[in-house]
């Protein structure tokens, strides 16, 4: 039984499955004939604006259609409430009879999932709360991996692999900037589609390990010496040993967030700091570099069909969960043989505002590249349709 | 008949299509019982340096793989070649019984053959010369449209309608920078996947109408107080009334290429002006902004069915064209009705090194947005697999 009626909300960045979540919480809703099923816009920020959507009234058709279209169709937030935000929320619940909530997001949304959980056993307001996994980064505890990331992750392959191609046909350097602040999942994701010996990324930079500007030149003038080009993959979040990110360090001017957090999407900075510091300290001429921005979360087109179908079904389970478990969790995905998954209902404070980074097995010795490990970790991730380049095998004809 | 053996090669910036037209050459050569194929790497440096492969010993099956295959596959060059580069070229051509070359590339390229075209006639050295039609600008004369442009519009018109719904989800301001320095066709794509009235890009800016950025910050804060959100598509090649580069004009330091033009790809520099400007000119604080970059001509897997088809039958046109009509010159496609094309054969000196702009009719009177006939011209190249977007219809929950 579902207590109430059921609300659903997203928070945090867009992902390219996101709404496979929301159809999924809906439509499993219904099935249980609950009293109602709405939709908070923009995050927790619709239920203090009460501003919600009547999703029970939603055609079956267009919500297939919806669940195919990327990024949050009900609107996201960055909200994080204190008491005063989680009073207000309980407010709005009441006067809707709502008593079970569902909230997509990630490390972020299920920590405001957690403190509204508390507040409300606190108020006595009985709310049934169900986080509903997604994020590009990868980075939440528990889960084998989030949904979100495998389109992401795919997104990534196949940019790099058309770059690796690119770089190929007009030898450089090349330097792709991924997200990704504290977890590299999504920037190591750039070696998923490399095929032949000498293909790109030939240098991986992830933030799992600290990052060194002469050993970053040096790297690169030795696979250009090798290669007569390199392809250079690095997440935004890179920093020296002290933690301070290698934007800020580089850079004069660098913006700040509402957390104090420097900016690093939406920026093209640090891949032109890198591209600079490769000119100057090299004689490199060619150099170039690309920011993938807010492409990488949400690309029209660019789905794993595994991403796919796992986000429809966290969004069901939570709802499954929801009736039949009798207490608040996190949907998690657990992989138990490859390929296939289970989903367990974990408790909130095991994921909530707790970052996953990558195990040291996934990484190479170097600290410039991923092992055989994390590919077959993420290969079956992006699933069959992933797209293969090939190369010309003909013979050299004989120079005369 | 094909005269001696035949050469292809590739010049120029890749795109998601140039191997169909390689395959289609190469095929159709071989079917015409030429003595050989020849296939020189890195375009015209190929031939001066003598390394070519043999095209004729591919295995068909991997020619078709390889046609599926974006970026150059036989490499490219961006060199252009003077008197003693031509003579370079024939003696190895004479020593190899090379009669006949194709050369698939975009304006420069076809320069290159009009140069090689007629040294070959000074020189009297026997060359059939056919130009193969290629660029992601779509900027090539007496063309309706070029191969390469349609796949590359597809990404633009994918890339805009997922930030457009990021942007909806997570409301700003939202900048991207699409490649195109004198043509803005790719940058207008950007309005090609837009379906909803409030749909972006709510602004774009072509090279073909002179950038102001009083006026730039004005559009962006008039839109921004209408919607409360606000999505630009801004051409990398945006100059002023005198022609100077906006990008050149903000910043204090741009990197010059061998040509002495201005480096506007591979670079954020302009996107990071034009949100810099935002956020200083306006009190708009959510501002971000990308740079579309390399991923436009090389991501794997972006593709218009109509590009691949078309990029082909160019290559095959090329032969026969070669084969039968006794002269030089390049292949041209002429729209004869919604949708079918045919082709001809031009002469080089109409298309060579010249550049086509968008017309006055496809642009509207704003100067900041496209008109339906440039939707009518550009939508049916993207072809029949394009995705759609769609929203929530359900009605809002009454307020209480």
């Amino acid at each position: 039984m579902l207590q109430g009626k059921v609300l659903i909300a997203q928070g945090g960045g867009p992902t390219a499955v996101i709404n496979q979540s929301l159809v999924g919480a809906v439509q499993e809703s219904k099935r249980l004939n609950t009293e109602g099923v709405y939709g908070a816009l923009h995050g927790v920020s619709g239920i203090v604006n009460e501003t919600m959507l009547d999703l029970g009234r939603e055609p079956d058709a267009n919500l297939e259609q919806v669940a195919r279209t990327p990024c949050s169709a009900l609107g996201s937030t960055r909200d994080k409430p204190d008491l005063a935000y989680c009073q207000e929320i309980f407010k709005v619940l009441k006067v809707h009879g709502i008593g079970t909530f569902f909230y997509i997001g990630g490390n972020d949304s299920s920590d405001t999932l957690r403190i509204l959980a508390e507040e409300a056993k606190k108020a006595r307001y009985s709310l049934r709360c169900v986080h509903i996994p997604k994020t590009i980064d990868n980075d939440l505890m528990i889960n084998d991996h989030t949904p979100g990331f495998p389109s992401a992750a795919k997104f990534v392959a196949s940019a790099f692999a058309g770059v690796n191609l690119d770089n190929r046909a007009l030898p450089g350097v090349y330097v792709g900037v991924v997200m990704g602040r504290h977890a590299g999942f999504l920037t190591a994701s750039s070696a998923l589609a490399r095929k032949y010996q000498d293909d790109g990324p030939h240098l991986i930079y992830l933030p799992e390990r600290s990052f060194d500007i002469e050993s970053f030149t040096a790297d690169v003038q030795s696979v250009y010496d090798k290669l007569g080009r390199c392809v250079i993959a690095v997440s935004e979040g890179i920093h020296d040993e002290n933690d301070i990110p290698i934007v800020t360090k580089m850079a004069k001017n660098v913006e700040h967030d509402a957390h104090g957090n420097v900016q690093l999407s939406g920026t093209g900075a640090l891949a032109d700091l890198l591209t600079d510091s490769i000119k100057k300290q090299t004689s490199i001429s060619r150099v170039r570099g690309d920011t993938f921005g807010y492409l990488q979360r949400s690309f029209l087109g660019c789905v794993s069909e595994i991403d796919e179908l796992e986000a429809r079904e966290v969004g069901v389970k939570a709802v499954q969960f929801a009736s039949k478990a009798g207490r608040n969790g996190t949907v998690t995905i657990n992989r138990v043989q490859e390929y296939a998954v289970e989903y367990n209902l974990s408790a909130l404070e095991d994921v909530a505002g707790k970052t996953k980074t990558m195990d040291d097995g996934m990484i190479a010795a170097s600290g410039t590249d991923v092992t055989q490990t994390f590919v077959n970790y993420a290969r079956p991730l992006l699933g069959k349709r992933m797209p293969v380049a090939y190369r010309l095998e003909s013979p050299k004809v004989k120079k005369i």
